[in-house]
């Protein structure tokens, strides 16, 4: 099994590194894609190395998308490569996890119309106005997508990301 | 089942957060003790609240003490209070899990002669003269004893710590 995890600069660092480790705990092979391969830096300054260039991504190789939040989102979402991974994730059905920001990559794939989910207080409406059902809880589950609010949400939404893939 | 995080000012962030979430995962109420109740922030910029003190801690009342590593360590380990906690846990042979700068805490406490054991490289020689079999392992497992070597462990460090509550 293999996890993709989305991040770019300014990433918020807890909302990468939870999923990154709990992931690997599972035992999953884990890699970090970004516009392009190298190092990234988290708004709290901790630094970890993109392995791939959303480009080079071949989504068939991959079983689980986690977008991190932070400052990371406004810029995934301007790559067309990391947007066709998520689409394509979404036509098959395959697990997406997402929290804080990451919807705002969903919404400029287009994949969260009609879709429960949840994010960061302050994109609330931009996921509403694109056509999602909105709750204010920990972390909502809609089939094939998790999402959570903020990195105290992390603990549910670990739990839930791992239920996706048992 | 009840878990106690050990944090002072200066905590290394992830490995506070990552243990705290882990913990909260698995249904565990979770709290953070400190030198005293209040607000603790970490070396890159996170907060949280230790809901308790260390003299205020029964220990018969939790399952396990996760000792968080940075800057927090040097000032736990002067208080008398906090290494009553880990002598009593060792005493009963109940879980305790050390990362990074942890161990300074378990020299302090001399609970660590003749245990096998990993902790942050500077800190290497300090445990080995304290008696300590130090080994340079992602984790080391010995008996009631979890301990890893730094932020890149917590994979490992979340897994072995997860086992010894089962």
């Amino acid at each position: 099994m293999k996890a993709l995890v989305f991040g770019a600069d300014g990433f918020e660092d807890l909302e990468l590194f939870y999923p990154y480790h709990r992931l690997k705990e599972e035992g999953i092979t884990t890699h970090v894609a970004s516009m392009k391969k190298g190092p990234i830096t988290g708004k709290h300054g901790y630094e970890i190395t993109a392995d791939i260039a959303f480009k080079d991504v071949n989504s068939a190789d991959y079983d689980i998308i986690v977008i991190s939040g932070g400052k990371g989102p406004e810029k995934m979402r301007l790559d067309k490569d990391a947007l066709e991974i998520v689409k394509n994730f979404f036509k098959k059905n395959k697990p997406v996890a997402s929290i804080c920001h990451g919807p705002q990559v969903l919404v400029s794939a287009d994949v969260i119309k009609g879709r429960k989910a949840t994010c960061w207080i302050g994109i609330r409406d931009d996921i509403i106005a694109a056509g999602a059902q909105y709750e204010d809880s920990e972390v909502v589950v809609d089939g094939n997508l998790v999402s959570s609010r903020n990195p105290g949400d992390l603990h549910a939404f670990g739990r839930e990301m791992i239920k996706l893939l048992k």
